[in-house]
């Protein structure tokens, strides 16, 4: 028998659940879900025995009427990597190939290398990470994935930018908006005017859900439609369902974690760059920065130092060390506010140790 | 855009959660899960803003334990289905072809379709669903699935089949065991002669978590770590790990439900072949029967009669219309004594009302 090759994606550290460690590594939300979502999945564990509902159907309706579209419109995916795979499935092949902004997510790739589709990586043209949107129009791809906000920068595209490149690409762009909710402003709206944009979402940043896996698409009916046809009848599972459901209830919950995290996001903003240290303006919840050490000095050396001190100090952040325009930088998750304290008090004691 | 062509996998009718409804159609168990299910769950709420954790390590551990493997041969999917894709991704492509029995899943050729991979199907020879051995040998196919218990018949192959098949075959040979433990023998002895085999279980039928979707495989570490590398990273979310671990601990739950179940099962096969219905002896947690009318009549007419009477009296079982060995036949998934007891009233008043 022959076996496949192929490149595999390789996620953030995922210790044990641990009081002892600072978890800012892989953008999960610092609070724990809704209380409801314990009164839904409660409520289900009892009908465990019976397949889920194979549609989703009650969290379709629910996210088509907070969204201001159509039922038609909605996909649900287990986890919104679920359905990136199903469109790479639906729209690429050895023929049909793959875009995608280099550096954005890793498992890009690796779906394209699974479906044996050639992969096509856009590069950015400065440390700012501005749209090479010239360069995306022009890809001769057949699908784009498109991160916004953008990760590891945390940079946010304009509307008019995704609007000007899904109006003029001959493709299926993909707007990855998984973290949308720290952002402010949506594609949505570029949906009424462009049937080639698919936008994903995850419940797994501002919903507290990263432990369910729950993610959902809009785009056209036909395009979800094709995506319905391709995913596992049962993809998304009934506990699945209720929490995600639960969630996108309670709306004041929802409201009141993002509130914190966009104001513990501007302190560190601020406690970066009164630092003097290049970073990004994130939107997204997660804060990209260069360090410098005390003689001023930056680079892959001192990125690298100042990720090993906090993780030597039960700190996980994430460095990416194999890009040049990630290499000298640090991606650091927004935490709560007591943890966040801890980490500029490392911070600090790295850069004196450093002298 | 160019969209790919597929085949989609048709599941059986899932109907909203209802006390006036019977469900034998989906194999589900007809009890809920262990109690202790809803305790685990319920401590893992909490943690649900956290990834899963990615390899499903305790869940692995205890499977390993309870089967008297190692670690390395197990791995866990969302559902067994997730394994099944993840051996025809692995193992098959526009070269390497597919083999399935026919009847038997109607997932594979799904699966094999979205891979674009060549489907070679092996008929049975005969409506008592003997194994048709020298034929799956000499497929010349690269994966071929095998279930055992085979299902729609319930037919159990024996072990020394099932050997001799893998021993002589040049592939990966998947036995899929979805309803093994309805049946009392496993090929897990198998696999210590020969590692090209790999044996799917699930936690959806004798564990009472199709709601769950959690299924796992054993098979050789080398095979393992392949579908491990292809594998969706956070493939089974947090509550799903601990319902399984749950369940699969609760061992007198498990057996008190299963002895529940074979014996409704005798009694099923008992009335059926009373009534001098051909019927198979089966393995499984369903029953798989040839109806017939008081003219003494069988066929599809009177498969699909008595599949519609039941219907509208809020009875779902399956029916295959589109294969000449089980058009005339339907599959009734084993239920609780009293949902059975109504079943044998409604057939006995078709049998009436035929007249």
């Amino acid at each position: 028998m022959r076996i496949l090759s192929r490149s595999a994606y390789l996620p953030g550290h995922q210790p044990e659940v641990n009081q002892n460690l600072i978890k800012l590594n892989t953008n999960e939300n610092p609070f724990p879900p809704s209380p409801k979502v314990a009164d839904a999945v409660l409520s289900e564990v009892g009908n465990l025995h019976l397949y889920p509902e194979p549609y989703s159907k009650k969290l379709r309706k629910l996210i088509a009427e907070t969204n201001n579209v159509s039922e038609e419109q909605i996909i649900i995916g287990n986890g919104s990597d679920d359905l990136l795979n199903l469109c790479v499935r639906s729209f690429s092949d050895n023929i049909r190939s793959v875009g995608m902004l280099v550096p954005s997510y890793s498992l890009y790739p690796t779906l394209a290398s699974l479906q044996d589709s050639k992969l096509l990586k856009v590069g950015f043209n400065d440390d700012e990470f501005n749209l090479p949107s010239t360069d995306i129009i022009n890809s001769g791809v057949n699908l784009f994935f498109l991160t916004n906000p953008h990760a590891p920068s945390g940079r946010l595209f304009s509307q008019s930018a995704i609007f000007s490149i899904a109006s003029q690409i001959d493709a299926l762009l993909v707007v990855d908006e998984a973290y949308v909710d720290f952002a402010g402003e949506s594609s949505i709206s570029v949906l009424s005017s462009c049937d080639n944009v698919l936008i994903t979402r995850t419940f797994s940043k501002s919903y507290s859900l990263a432990g369910s896996r729950v993610g959902f698409a809009i785009s056209s009916p036909e395009i979800i439609s094709v995506l319905d046809s391709v995913r596992e009848v049962y993809n998304v599972d009934r506990l699945a369902q209720a929490a995600a459901y639960a969630s996108l209830s309670d709306v004041e919950y929802f409201n009141n974690c993002r509130v914190k995290i966009l104001s513990e996001r501007n302190r560190a903003y601020k406690f970066f760059t009164d630092l003097g240290w290049h970073t990004i303006d994130s939107h997204a919840n997660f804060i990209f920065t260069e360090p410098v050490d005390t003689f001023g000095q930056v680079g892959k050396n001192v990125a690298q130092s100042l990720y090993n001190f906090l993780e030597k100090n039960n700190i996980f952040t994430r460095y990416f060390p194999n890009h040049h325009l990630t290499e000298s930088k640090i991606r650091i998750s927004i935490g709560r506010e007591e943890h966040m304290r801890i980490l500029y008090q490392n911070i600090n004691t790295w850069r004196n140790e450093e002298c």
